[in-house]
């Protein structure tokens, strides 16, 4: 029989239903195998072709051939501006599309994925991250930011190119509101951070751990809402990824390297969203919230079920899950 | 510039950024042109294959040739039962997947699309769904039911043959709970229910409504969360799908296959999930909820952006699409 389980960070009921796909490895797709070029005519994301790809608003090194690099989004659907205007109210409430959206190319190499590299230039992008995700903040404009990457097709991504994604959104969304809601509420009712609750007891089980090192832990949550959900949490109790220090950088690329490489071998390089759910520096001591990296492979499709309810049906179970990767041959 | 609408009912900011997509034409995707046939050898819902697909639970007319029959999941993740059990608290909160999973199989015909098919067949349809709905909320471990549709690869659908799925699942949904009470306040706020409220706003002005009968009304709402996101509306206020009237059932089989059909002929065939969003049988008669039909075509695809935030990018304005829709030749 099928089970449910509440998914505490999220307030979700997941069903898992793991008899609908048998073993961990019934998830690999076989990829039709194309061959991607380290370099392709066109791409403006490619080494040489940075003159059409627009303005460049920061890079990693300073000086010298660049190892990542920040632009705005050609297409952006939220342009910096300071004249906000709100209108209606009740059922017609709008207002101005003002904020920020920028791309962060992670390499200069067409084919160089994230899941491929080494941990120094997986530093360098989460260095980008955080100094991006400082600046925004800084734009009296921006309510909230989300980081996030499609990899592949399944997750949205149009570009090869290997890239992410920053968006300063001028409302906190209602997603993050209801989150931080409940996180208040355990906070009140327990006296502990949920999120370092989520922790302490994944780590104390051990068996959805998938990997640690001294500043972070990789797991799939007890109710994970999709197969190989995977979280990363930072140790030391934090709210805002902005926050991190240097040495927690360089930690975080040691275990997302690792992370991601168990996914690739095990899956055969699965479409996936990565995500970093933080609040703002303003709030980064609070004691009732978490920054946490969220990886979605993209291996079940939501549908009317998802669409209609906000649960989500997982065919796997994450137990086996997590044991599968941590066996994983990288 | 784009706009940021919010959207009452699901308590959303969603993005509209129309100049990321031009014009209402630019949704339609070219299909490769199968032709399906109308019976096709080992589908188990055609004609003659009935003892594969499992037994039968529902099926109308009562005698003779069926036109519409529903069968327990075969793959359910749900099962029928009694002994629910309940285990742990806070992070690790469990309970027995019990529930019902049934599949309503739409036609006898394999390419017998619920956009191609005469009224008198879709109202069939929508009876076996009216009268699962009720058969469901009679099973006391059922606390909440979703109705559904997955037309397409792009929303979820894995078989061809024209079905849609029932669950009666035993929690009820962070999500209905979460709008719920918002209505609730939208209620105790403005002695009104938020719905109608919608109902009555879209209904002055016009310029979102695509089609209208004498007992529903079809628009694309003023923060449509994606393109040609559509909802159809009772004009009765009442709080169950299960609770609506022959004739009502009538009148909503033509006002959706009018508006399937204009969906159908202006961007071919599209993907779409159906979903009934409703409240049980026992709240029905209740002052501030409404049922209502929700349909939304797979024309953009959700990524890292809309799981990080719960929000949405809509490349299209509500109005223009509406337009669109309301000058189809079908």
């Amino acid at each position: 029989m099928s089970q449910l389980r509440y998914n505490l960070i999220t307030g979700d009921w997941v069903i898992l239903a793991p008899e609908r796909s048998k073993r961990p490895m019934d998830f690999v797709r076989s990829r039709v195998d194309t061959e991607v070029s380290a370099h392709q005519e066109g791409c403006p994301f490619c080494l040489g072709n940075e003159a059409a790809a627009g303005e460049e608003v920061w890079r990693t090194p300073e000086s010298g051939p660049w190892a990542v690099r920040v632009l705005p989004n050609k297409y952006a659907s939220l342009v910096p501006g300071t004249e906000m205007t709100r209108t209606g109210t009740g059922y017609q409430r709008s207002m101005s599309g003002l904020g920020r959206h920028e791309v962060i190319i992670e390499t200069p190499l067409h084919n160089g994925f994230l899941a491929t590299q080494a941990p120094a230039q997986v530093g360098s992008v989460l260095l980008s991250w955080r100094e991006r995700m400082l600046a925004f903040y800084q734009d009296p404009v921006v309510e909230h930011v989300i980081l996030f990457k499609n990899h592949g097709e399944a997750a949205g991504s149009s570009l090869t190119h290997p890239h992410s994604q920053i968006y300063g959104v001028p409302v906190v969304p209602e997603q993050v509101r209801s989150r931080l809601e409940d996180a208040l509420r355990f906070y009140a009712d327990n006296g502990e951070c949920v999120f370092c609750h989520c922790l302490r007891l994944e780590r104390e089980q051990g068996e959805r751990v998938v990997a640690e090192n001294d500043a972070f832990v990789a797991f799939i949550p007890y109710a994970a809402l999709s197969p190989y959900h995977l979280w990363i949490f930072p140790k030391r109790h934090l709210a805002c990824f902005g926050a991190i220090s240097d040495a927690e950088l360089e930690a975080l690329s040691l275990l997302l390297c690792d992370v991601l490489s168990r996914l690739h071998a095990s899956l055969d390089d699965p479409d996936y969203n990565l995500v970093v759910q933080s609040l703002s520096p303003a709030e980064s001591s609070v004691r009732y919230a978490h920054w946490y990296l969220s990886i979605v492979p993209r291996l079940a499709k939501a549908a009317g079920f998802e669409l209609g309810t906000g649960m989500f049906i997982n065919p796997s179970l994450p137990e086996s899950s997590a044991r599968y990767l941590r066996e994983a041959k990288v």
